[in-house]
């Protein structure tokens, strides 16, 4: 395989859908916000992205059967409301050029579909253990920004001051040279951590601009973990002890 | 040379053969078996294949000969049982994309003998020194995997949880995309040392599957060297004792 | 996008122009002083440039909207005086085969609007804070090298030692392929940071050899603002004192 | 520049010459042999070679003018005697892949001339001072090894250990797979200094295989000087002395 290859699963017809990108980044808030609307939307895959700039790996799954990391693209069919392109996947590109190649396959896709709005996922990683359920943003063009400003979405002058590294920031780039509308919605984390909570913060953004009522059952659960966990860091952190046994293995299975 | 590059030395007619591929990986584990098996079975060489994604090496012979680093398939035709191509080499790919390449290389010569089933094998390499005869299984079907299990191989849920990098994990993944089955067979290794005795509890479960009864002396050989430096590394681990002088240099030319 | 792309704003004719380039280096000398003739002689964007060898990578803009890192073209026409293209942007190429990529685009659009001279900006660092004007030259050929010196620019021997890496050089090497004549300015600059002072020695030059007259206010302001810094880095270094709260987050800010 | 370039300055008859490779590399063997056989016999420059796979970097040359950095051709047409083609150049190809394309362009240009020996020029690194003048070699065919057994050069089983790696490597490999003889001679070098003793060793054993008489000064006089910082750095390591003041920079500007 020399090439970014497309399999198409399913042919669907969609009404002016928008895409939402969520692939693994920053405290892991794209890919648990995508992978949750998926979830939750019932959405169905109907394409298969493999490349080599993807990691050459294979994941093996629970029942011993392994596949190719890859991107994936599921459809959904809004019965009232927004029909949706959801991007999710195992990996982003692992090379330079890979992030522009795979956000042109995107593109081209989203172009097929007549998608006017792209959203992408991701984490802001501010380098210390927050609390807070901010939500960054940064769009294509100002009345975009001026709009997702009255959903509660934050603009701050300079920030992200490194601009937006990856997937989601390529493919932000890459559409306004193709006059399609995007945004980028940046969960705040500590970036050290996977961020159930800060992913659900983006969510409820997602949830009001769309007009979705999403259960957020498994992501609340995967917070109150990761939060005890968190609590138990800040003490060990504050009282300088030792690392307690009491901290079991299992629930150190979700960092990272 | 700008591409991989296909030089085929002898022509042969197959029936329906397996495709086995071990090169140097994770305790030279897959590389000890296919290596063995080619020279137990007097496998005949029928293809070398170069590219600019192996090392840019050459290697230099015992005669002061060289060659160029390469990766060779065998060719072995069964009296009774099963025909085989071997792949064996120097070294996998050492840029990312150049895996996905060398892996379509050998899928279209798969292809071209009618190869319906292919068995990667690899170490897993469990960071610790280990006895076990365990292997590890990873098939592109669940009634493969099945079938594999009445054989002892071994599927345990999330492992490897990181997945299968390099070759042996892209060759799989890429086969199920082109419909051939294909399975990983791990032997567990600590990783650290070449280990020709994981080697052989792969070897043994392979000669299962092919109804094979192959001489295990070359390895059993040197298994038992190995086993010797393996019980001074523990003592000296175990009595923190300064480096022996006993352990020659000739013994730990087997290491690495 | 798999390839470099010239995206153009605006049809502009120029008489024989000089082209200037400018992109982020050692000192960010080159960028300050292109950056600064493009504000200073109000030119006028005339290309955008986009690579997948720059870094995958969107830029936050103070009001929320983003874009893509890029190089740019921008040209002026003079009224009595020298035209001038000017290349500027976020960033150099970070692959190796993109220097000669990104040279080769430049190079084109050179030839193509007749160019016959071609200044780089680049800063020299040699790694200690220093108090010189002190610009350094290196070009495509001896007369080149000598009227440059009419300007004060110093050629000395081995110097640079390492040669000139990156855009700057290679700019210079396939300039000369093409018969097209080149010179880099390199601005003596600690390498350690942002360097306005520097940038102002190399625009002084450039504005001899163009008779321009520009004002220097905006490079002088910054200048005076990083002395303060540099100032308090000595005391520093030379006290042995620890870091004091009187150097505000806002002064750091320049650094880097 | 996206390929490899070759640019033809002049064209040249030559009869069955033997083709020398000495780029920069382990202790500098190489480019010193292939330089100082260049010099020697005033051979001309016939070609120049640029690629994206070289550095991005010109060099600034004693008179301020620069160049890219390139490998070159030289010819040199003999009296009596091999006519010779010589390969010698600023750098080794930084990626992997330029390797294999850089040799495939060398070995264009050797059948274009009819070569029918090639003999890549390089250091074999032991990592200690040593006082030997053997030459070590690497074949592509035994009765090659034989023929230079004859001259002196050294064939050890299982050196060098790691095999040849870069283009004198590759250069090798690749011509045994087009049917070219080739060999490769190694000057045994600590690998931490430049080597012009052990290039003096190599240039011998070649002056011995072509019947030539080159004088050697310009080599012994740098060895001489490499001699004298070697005693010091012998010195200050047996008695653990601090470093003296009587090493003057100049002598230390040989190393490296």
């Amino acid at each position: 395989m020399k090439q970014t290859t497309v399999i198409r699963l399913k042919k669907v017809e969609l009404d002016r859908p928008v895409l939402i990108e969520g692939l693994p980044g920053v405290g892991h808030v794209g890919k648990l916000v995508a992978d949750h609307i998926v979830a939750e939307l019932k959405a169905e895959k109907i394409m298969e992205i493999y490349s080599p700039h993807l990691p050459p790996q294979v994941l093996v799954q629970g029942d011993g059967t392994i596949r190719l990391v890859r991107n994936e693209v599921y459809a959904y069919r809004a019965k009232n409301g927004r029909d949706m392109l959801i991007i999710v996947g195992d990996h982003q590109s692992v090379t330079n050029e890979g992030h522009y190649e795979l956000c042109g396959v995107f593109l081209d896709i989203a172009e097929e579909f007549g998608v006017e709005r792209i959203y992408t996922i991701g984490g802001y990683g501010v380098g210390q253990l927050v609390e807070t359920d901010s939500v960054l943003g940064a769009c294509t063009g100002k009345e975009f920004v001026d709009e997702l400003s009255g959903y509660g979405v934050e603009f701050r002058e300079n920030e992200p001051g490194g601009g937006i590294v990856g997937i989601s920031g390529v493919l932000l780039g890459l559409a306004k040279l193709r006059g399609i509308e995007a945004a980028c919605l940046m969960g705040i984390t500590s970036g050290y951590l996977v961020d159930p909570k800060s992913a659900q913060s983006v969510l409820k953004v997602l949830c009001k601009i769309f007009g979705l009522d999403l259960n957020m059952q498994a992501l609340q659960d995967r917070a109150a973990e990761m939060e005890k966990i968190v609590a138990k860091l800040r003490e060990m952190e504050q009282g300088q002890q030792p690392y307690e046994s009491t901290t079991s293995e299992d629930d150190l299975r979700y960092i990272g």
